[in-house]
C-alpha cells in the first residue's frame, strides 16, 4: 500500500446558523453520517446542481458529509486573488491539511486514515461555487472583482469531499496518512508531491 | 459527461442459506443499504482481509453492497480456464450487464444510472478470492487445477464492487448508462472499449 503523509492543522465545524461558514474547534466526534450539528451532517441529503443526473431534490446518499482543503492550495489561491490569506472558514472546510500541495488531484476512493481509528474516503473534487467568493469579497471591500475571480482560480484548488468509512474523533494536530486509490497509482498526473 | 451504454443481462441474488452464490431473479429493488434479503445487504459491514487499514472486525461502512460483473469478462475468464461458460452466480455477482469489456477497470467514483432512477457508484475492483475458484472446481470435477488457477486469471476481470447512491428497482433488460468519474477522463488506461 502507497502512503502519503499529512498533518491536521485545523478542524472546524459549520454549526452557526444560516452560514455555510465553518469555525475552529479542538476536536470533532464522528459518525457514520458526518459530524453531529454539522451543516453537512446526513446520511442522505437532496440531490442539487452538483448532481445532474438526478431530478433536483431527490434523496441520494451523502456523499458530502465532509469538506477538506489543504494550507499549499489555500496558499496558492490567496495569491492569484492578490489576498494575504485564505481561511479554510471562508471554504466552509471541515478539515485544514498540511503536506499535500494537491490534495484536490486526490482520485476518488482513496482514503485519509487517522490516529484514532477514522477512515475518510475522498468521494472527489469539490467544485467550486460562488458562494466562497461573495464571503471573500465581502471581508475585502477595497478589492472589486473576487466573486467574479474566486470560482476559476479556485479550480482544482478548492480541496475534496469525503464520506465516513470509519468513525471516531479528530484532533488537531493529529497525523494523516494517505491511501490512494489503488487504480490510480502510476498514472503520472497523480503524481501527488511537487 | 461522458457515457458509456452497456445492458442488463441479468439481475441475481445472494438469499440462499450458507452460501454467497447467487440466483436469478426478474428484478430487485434497492433501498440504501443494498438488495434486502441479499447476503451483502446493510449500511454497514465488519472489515476484513479487503480492509487491511482497519483492525478486523471494525464496523465500516459497506461499499460493497452490489457485485457487478461483465458477460465480456466472464468470457474471457472462461476462455482463460479451459471452461464453455462461467456463470454470474458462481462469482456471487448481483448484475450481469452486457457491453463493458472492461467493467472492471471502471475508475472508482463513475456511476451506473438506470432508467428507474436508480444510481450506483462504483467502489473499486473486486479483487478475486479463493471462493469462486472452489464453487467451479465443484462443478468442474474433470478439469484439476481450477482453483489455483482462478485467482490470478481473475485478476481485473472478476467485475466491481458498489454502493447505492439513488435506490429503486433494477429489471432484467435495463440500459444503463454509465458516467467515468471525471478525475480520470483522458487518462489513457481508462478508455473502457475495445
Amino acid at each position: 500500500m502507497k502512503f502519503l503523509s499529512a498533518t491536521v492543522e485545523s478542524v472546524l465545524l459549520a454549526d452557526m446558523p444560516g452560514t455555510f461558514v465553518t469555525r475552529r474547534v479542538d476536536q470533532v466526534v464522528l459518525d457514520m453520517a458526518g459530524i453531529p450539528g454539522d451543516r453537512h451532517y446526513g446520511l442522505t441529503r437532496l440531490s442539487g446542481a452538483r448532481e445532474p443526473m438526478y431530478p433536483r431534490g431527490t434523496k441520494i446518499r451523502n456523499r458530502r458529509q465532509i469538506s477538506v482543503v489543504s494550507t499549499e492550495e489555500c496558499d496558492q489561491i490567496a495569491q492569484q486573488l492578490g489576498l494575504d490569506v485564505l481561511l479554510p472558514e471562508w471554504l466552509g472546510a471541515n478539515l485544514l491539511l498540511r503536506g499535500l500541495p494537491h490534495l484536490t488531484q486526490l482520485p476518488t476512493g482513496s482514503r485519509l486514515l487517522l490516529p484514532n481509528g477514522v477512515g475518510l474516503v475522498c468521494e472527489g473534487e469539490n467544485a467550486p461555487c460562488r458562494h466562497p467568493g461573495e464571503i471573500i469579497q465581502t471581508l475585502h471591500p477595497a478589492q472589486p472583482g473576487l466573486i467574479k475571480r474566486f470560482v476559476p482560480i479556485a479550480q482544482k484548488r478548492r480541496g475534496i469531499v469525503c464520506s465516513i468509512e470509519c468513525p471516531g474523533t479528530i484532533v488537531q494536530g493529529d497525523p494523516v496518512r494517505v491511501l490512494l486509490e489503488s487504480s490510480a497509482i502510476g498514472q503520472p498526473q497523480m503524481a501527488m508531491h511537487q
